[in-house]
């Protein structure tokens, strides 16, 4: 039909004619190496800090494009440059990741964040696709091993929580790891890969998901139990509905039906729940309680939040077909439409307020770079160009 | 006349009658002693944790209220209940104060931050001048003795920052320290008392002020540089503010009508610019060169800058007899009792959105505690009384 269509142009125009080219004209630091994220409302450089998750996660992103879209030898240089400067000056003495570097490379911010670790191995793994260069596959590959081995105490000598007292899990890990290991799967032993699958579809759909809400929690106890404290209360729906995604590929690569009608209940689930009836759009935290969140943001209204939720909610209608997915789907994008692309200078705001007006003028900053937006736009513009051509 | 005779009654009356009781009412553990904290609307306990920062502060107050308005054995007897409290389960080992505690007082959060040590020198400072009890005295000046050796690397172990990459020292230690050793005063040799005032003095008004734009900037360089990045662009408005009553505090102590003028002439600076001129109320957040700060929270209103502010113009006016802080205290008077008091449940509101609308409906949490807004209404109270009778 003629919808699937337009869509399908949409999302692919906006990666490659908007979003893309706005990185490649304002990020790349040539005289320094690496990328500038911390861009304005025009692209104009406003801090020249150097974040190794946003480096990392540019670097995957012109990877990804290059391997899936297309060998387009510009996307390899852009690609090449954030990696040259990672393997310069990304690393500590044990191998593991700054959090952020001077424009030059000098160390500002510990290893204190295993996101780091998490994002470069995404990165060296998918350009290692990219090019037949050992070194790059190398480095993910060991990077990943450490990763495993700092797994159970992420934040090592800077974790502030006294061990012990109120012992609690994050979410974000064995989701990220389940990601991670089909990003270098080309890399690992297919035993190591299946099992860490199946950590995380139970990690995620049996542990996190709390069955009487419907709800993925943010942090639970050891065992899996609710804690009735900030952490525990804490609910992060876009991340819940992010992970989603990622259990529905994983569902299609096992074609676990069940698992796949799970996901989809539940994104359809923390849809009802976090969408904000008064001005639209999906809010950033909340509480499961419905107590205050300790979070002050929490009602803001954030561009990754809405970019995952149209991937999971256009693969659960591919999936399924259940069509209060596409519903939902044609709801969210006609928010997100209106709201974050910047149709003056290109690219996508980040942070809007409750009320949907933009909060902070800019296209990059401390963690807003080169990943969600054109990461999103390509998922949908392959879901709908699918959708299109199985019409 | 009559204005400063109405005004002076508002604030003895919400002191008295509405905001104290609340804490009293609502705020105290019978079963395993301390404070909660975490108060909703109505002022019913929605989280059990202890913050030892809101512990401490609310000793002080009210040990503060019994030294200075009135010795109601209520009063004594609340922050007796405090100070038991913490003195049991507050310090580590090495005497350094945990962060925070759980509602029985199991250490949760480490000794990372040094202000947990400054609220509880108050703390046990305030109290020792409301009872004889020497061990009261003595933990406030082992603590402060400990403050002053961890003053130059305050986060210890927890610091994520890499020594050296970027040395930024930060407004609020001098500041604090300077309140501390009076607070403390009756427990110190005179000479450390007058040399912190001197250099918390210099501090303040010529290191962390900077004359091209009137204002106090949060971080800057060890030897007292603009730091181009995030932290050396912050502005925080509202602690700028606080801070010069503070200062006016020392310049009647030291009788020094320039350094008066000078912090009425940044107060006025700082609310010229941080005054939302479209909505009202003052800005949490800013970046010095107008950059989008990293606060996702930028431009909220917070009840203690509100409060803070208020007190700072009326010491200005008293002092100096300068008019525009007469006219901005009304202003801002307007603003605040028009936003965040709530006349259903009593007490006040802590955090709006840009718009004044609530943000979240707590009368307590991590932050918030019985502090600023007694404080506040305490030091208004005395000013606008000194200034009814002078008429």
């Amino acid at each position: 039909m003629i919808i699937t269509q337009t869509y399908t142009q949409l999302y692919r125009d906006a990666l490659l004619n908007d979003v893309i080219p706005f990185w490649q004209i304002h990020s790349i630091d040539q005289q320094d190496g690496g990328f500038f994220t911390c861009l304005d409302q025009q692209g104009n450089v406003y801090d020249t800090d150097k974040f190794i998750w946003l480096q990392a996660r540019q670097v995957w992103t012109f990877s990804m494009l290059y391997n899936k879209v297309e060998q387009r030898s510009d996307w390899l240089k852009a690609a090449q440059h954030g990696a040259d400067f990672l393997k310069k000056y990304g690393r500590a003495d044990d191998g593991s990741w700054y959090f952020s570097l001077t424009r030059d490379g000098r160390p500002l911010v510990q290893p204190y964040n295993i996101f780091s670790d998490c994002f470069a191995t995404m990165a060296f793994g998918q350009l290692s696709l990219a090019t037949v260069n050992d070194e790059y596959a190398q480095i993910a590959k060991l990077t990943f091993e450490q990763i495993l081995r700092r797994r159970d105490n992420p934040k090592g000598q800077w974790n502030k929580a006294i061990a012990g007292t109120r012992p609690l899990k994050n979410f974000a890990l064995p989701m990220i790891l389940c990601n991670l290991s089909l990003e270098i799967e080309h890399l690992l032993d297919r035993q190591l890969v299946e099992q860490t699958i199946d950590e995380c579809i139970h990690e995620v759909m049996d542990v996190f998901y709390d069955p009487e809400s419907g709800l993925i929690r943010e942090n639970v106890t050891p065992d899996g139990q609710f804690s009735d404290s900030y952490e525990g209360r804490l609910l992060n729906p876009g991340h819940a509905i992010e992970a989603m995604w990622f259990i529905m590929d994983l569902a299609t690569r096992r074609n676990d039906r069940a698992l796949l009608e799970k996901a989809v209940r539940i994104t359809l689930d923390t849809l009802d729940y976090a969408w904000d009836t008064q001005y639209g759009g999906l809010f950033y935290f909340m509480d499961s309680q419905g107590h205050p969140p300790q979070q002050l943001e929490w009602d803001q209204k954030l561009w990754w939040v809405h970019v995952e939720t149209l991937v999971t909610l256009l693969k659960g209608y591919q999936k399924t077909g259940n069509q209060v997915c596409w519903t939902w789907f044609e709801r969210v994008h006609a928010y997100t439409w209106a709201h974050f692309p910047d149709p003056i200078n290109g690219e996508w705001y980040g942070y809007l307020n409750r009320q949907g007006d933009v909060l902070l003028p800019l296209k990059g900053g401390k963690w807003k770079g080169c990943f969600h937006v054109p990461r999103g736009l390509y998922q949908c513009w392959l879901t709908l160009n699918s959708l299109y051509l199985a019409e």
